[in-house]
């Protein structure tokens, strides 16, 4: 769940937050504000490299929140550290993480199951949801194969992709 | 080493690049385009978090590479997976990765010790440079103290931010 989105201003980084988390096994991304160029966009990337993301736009956090029965975890600099946090998340539940663009409503650290930190420095939601993840799936997301018309095989030297398009 | 930066286009995504690096223990960023503005962005965050994170722009990453006697990493979803390279990566060394905004010339392919895939999707810079990062350092930079004016605590449900300014 992306909050705070502007699109004209966030429209790369919202880009890079949706993107990541299907790279590290999200389900799918909820955006607060209506964008339909994010949504073709992102929908142009699953349709190529293949598995079932989806995106909605125009949802609200609290109408999200409502709706869904597993833990909230809040991505902020302000919140626990990620290793005391990370034991006592459920692994047999949905998870909806939510992340900020600009300032997250108060409401969102009192409803939220855990605010987490990944690091109490200013740095980047992309990169705190992309450690997250990576932490969760204990690694075993990134290379999981997604069955898409373009692949990437990894090479040393060079690019290797194949279109079976 | 940020390679291709726009800087009216980049400006968001690079100054995400610069902060997650240095929140994961970087030393430092160069960024092949100038860029004041950029610059003092990155360096208010250090003076108010503390740390010797330096930025240097107008830096062709030629000139970089030459100057450096570690080992170079670039990231590209073409690389390498990240698993089987981590072990090939001497911890003894200083080390330059490599994150592209636009497209890489071939050359930095050819000249990087080692091109390192992090996922095989299209994702991000960003989440890359942090998942790499994260586990090139075992997890231990996150929470470096940095001997900041401003110092965030963990907190479960709220914001403490002690200033010693």
């Amino acid at each position: 769940m992306r909050i705070g989105h502007r699109p004209e201003r966030d429209k790369r980084v919202t880009t890079h937050v949706a993107l990541s988390s299907r790279a590290l096994g999200a389900k799918g991304i909820y955006v607060d504000t209506y964008d339909p160029v994010l949504e073709e966009n992102i929908r142009s990337v699953v349709d190529r490299f293949g598995g079932d993301y989806t995106i909605h736009t125009g949802v609200s956090w609290k109408e999200a929140m409502k709706d869904f029965s597993g833990k909230v975890v809040h991505l902020t600099m302000y919140g626990q550290q990620v290793v005391d946090a990370m034991p006592k998340i459920p692994k047999d539940e949905d998870l909806m993480i939510i992340v900020g663009a600009s300032k997250v409503p108060f409401e969102v650290y009192e409803r939220a199951d855990f605010n987490v930190s990944v690091g109490n420095q200013p740095h980047s939601e992309i990169a705190a949801l992309a450690i997250f993840l990576d932490r969760y799936t204990e690694g075993k997301a990134l290379y999981e194969d997604r069955g898409g018309k373009m692949k990437v095989i990894p090479n040393e030297r060079g690019k290797t992709v194949v279109n079976t398009d």
